[in-house]
């Protein structure tokens, strides 16, 4: 698969968050609904049953698979702030990434993409040095044969052209925006509804722009380029909410990129 | 590095066999004294900033690099029984070999060999199946390029030459064997001295037979090929071990196998 | 509270067995249906922010708190089979039944009873010098002020009395009995309806026998004495199960033993 | 016992601070030559078996056994920061308060006092409502029979003080004091020496003051009245700077306060 096989526009959802005898999210029933699902590396979530079951599943169902390294953090769901060096970025880094490759490959799949989670994600958006760590470990994996999901004018994005890696922006739908455009978390947003996933998508596939928490229209210059949708698929409404994006991806669907 | 720059005989030890904050066994003392280290993977022992910094410390001391995989139980440091399906041999060794993998070749080095560790060597010596799951695992991410350290005359050397993988028997001197030619775990062995491993060891490369824990001779057909032995790194004479065991391979050592 | 309040018949459940950001069983749909949860201590599950959260909800419904300790074993939810010797069944007991005593008393309740969990359970209804280990170290604790759910006619019930602690016999009906009499655990039984639980239970109270797993009449003898029932909280249809059981033994209720 | 039987000038070590197969610290050596000792008791260090070993050495040695509780952060060892709310600061005191206290009191003696450990001792240190709900749980499980070991003029004291806990201020010498008097970490501060810790607890006997991480002489007020003197069981000279003090504290020792 080259990268060009990319959709212009797609749904992502983390899959296999699990921990051993515990499930998150109704998985099953989000494989048929996604293009690409970010699989629990080991460190925030998932164990290596948990990935091998996730990744025969998205196998099954068509769906692309990514790496979704988290910190070493099983206890705080790698959502927690905790110092990091860049050797342990890298470290940690590696280790998922090398796991994950292994199970897909082994299974006759590829890993198509790279997507952080939580708090990863957050200290290698904000730090440049960190970011580089990452990218040094997902090149050395995987060469520049895969794009790494992120946020737009961030170090996500600059460092991952530093090392000649795609970079696919991220827009969110079920989580808010504040006013200024800053992304908040699950806790500071408010509980989605489908409609109110459907209407955001419709604007944001029609005029470049969501509604922020406070109601407003606010302009979203990365939904003008190719970007994925991120999906939580442990909110209570996963289901509708997922089915509700589908339709208005799939409504808007154009030729890849 | 193909496998016909395996040495007729060697020392491996078991390295970065520590835990986070925790260490087992004075590594930097063993490094310039042996030939291989099997790296704890993280499952048993080992954790991703320990195994980076093992892979540092064997690549700068010339050590060439094993995977050193183990069941997923740090409390039982991966001795304690524990019942497992093929699956799980499957996706443990799939996970384990592909994050050493990742980190090893990151570094600039390849891994040079397969030795599993503690109870995971013993299911797959004494089941079949198990050795296959392992194997289809290791045949996955390394292909037949690298050997299988293992015990001669069982499903450790059966299966690995079903996959077309190299078997390299490994011989012990510092845990003893029974009568019989059963090996003991260390619990039921006789602590050894550096004197005694020197006289075993002389007498296995001189005449293909070791003392058995009566201290009677006995016979090891698997000393007439080439072989490699294994010592540990965390009985507190370590160090005194394999410098003596050193001494002797040195004395020993002929062309490449 | 002395052990004379012990109602004839109860209901017991699981409860707590979520682990930091995974949750297991609608704790809180079945609280206002039973009589005494056995709270997860940390071990095989629960953590010690779930256990006053789960501790909380129990005072909150007038429902009574047992300690429901078990194997050291997160990742086999503790119902591997793990070999553990009389002194760590001891350790083990007492730091589980420590803990949750602490924050139970905090919160201004009493432990009501101990009942161990899953393999722990079956390691001490097999072994009286275990069963030994693990009432020297309730009673060290608790006294014999609390009684210990078990299986009638096994080490539980024999050593409780050798100890002094009360014994209460518990009894099953959202899985199966084989015809001997012998439990089965939850893969080997088949999965209960709601309706099939309200019959087995009528006829346990109408005639102290149940339905086997073929289909046929079996007399419990436990029966005809005073017991709990217990039922499991991570069932799909657990708040289907516990309803019906809560009906029938509310229909049969006698005075308290 | 009571408060009175406390000596006016002690030694105490952090003990048990291994990890199932791991340990950490000569114990054995330390147990011979300190008065009281700090048990880990499983969040960030320590094991239910550990600490069953740890207390009995401990009581074969007569050294009077206190609580040391940590952070939930065995891969930090208990040192890294980690945002905590009060709520978790009291459940995670009542379970290792409570799991330790089981213990003891199982083997026939009693907890002398309570010690945080790492970042736990920081965050209760600089928090008074986090000091709050640890004090909390300590009265909850102890009542105010046994003192609490922290930091003079901080929340540790103003607090304990508010609930009526006697709290007796630890003093340090293998570790650094800056100018200003304030305390530094193992890694900010010199490597110390067995005669550099004998004459820094010589002046503090003699002077009330120790000498500062610039050479300098340093006034410390705690130093006139009782107080105990903390020593690592973790650094390479352990046993050697434990011997060094010991001797100081008995040449110096007074009647019991």
């Amino acid at each position: 698969m080259t990268t060009d096989d990319f959709p212009r526009h797609s749904l992502n959802c983390d899959m296999g968050e699990g921990y051993y005898r515990w499930a998150l999210g109704p998985d099953e029933e989000l494989f048929p609904l996604i293009d690409f699902c970010n699989v629990a590396c080991g460190f925030h979530a998932g164990d290596h049953n948990t990935m091998l079951k996730t990744v025969r599943s998205a196998i099954k169902h068509g769906v692309r698979i990514g790496a979704h390294p988290g910190l070493d953090d099983v206890r705080g769901f790698g959502r927690r702030k905790l110092e990091v060096t860049d050797d342990e970025v890298y470290a940690m880094a590696l280790y998922q990434l090398g796991a994950l490759k292994a199970i897909v490959e082994a299974e006759g799949a590829k890993v198509s993409h790279v997507k952080p989670h939580g708090m990863l994600y957050f200290i290698i958006r904000d730090d440049a040095a960190k970011m580089r760590a990452f990218m040094k470990a997902q090149t050395s994996i995987f060469g520049t044969t895969i794009p790494f999901f992120g946020l737009k004018g961030t170090p996500h994005e600059a460092v991952a052209a530093e090392f000649g890696v795609r970079f696919i922006p991220e827009l969110f739908c079920d989580i808010d925006y504040d006013p200024s455009g800053k992304l908040l978390g699950v806790p500071q947003s408010h509980a989605p509804t489908a409609e109110l996933i459907g209407r955001k998508l419709d604007r944001l596939f029609s005029k470049a722009e969501t509604i922020d928490i406070d109601g407003n229209p606010l302009p979203l210059d990365a939904a003008k380029g190719p970007f994925t949708i991120c999906l939580h698929s442990d909110m209570p409404t996963a289901v509708a909410n997922v089915s509700a994006a589908r339709e208005v991806v799939d409504r808007y669907k154009t030729a890849a990129a």
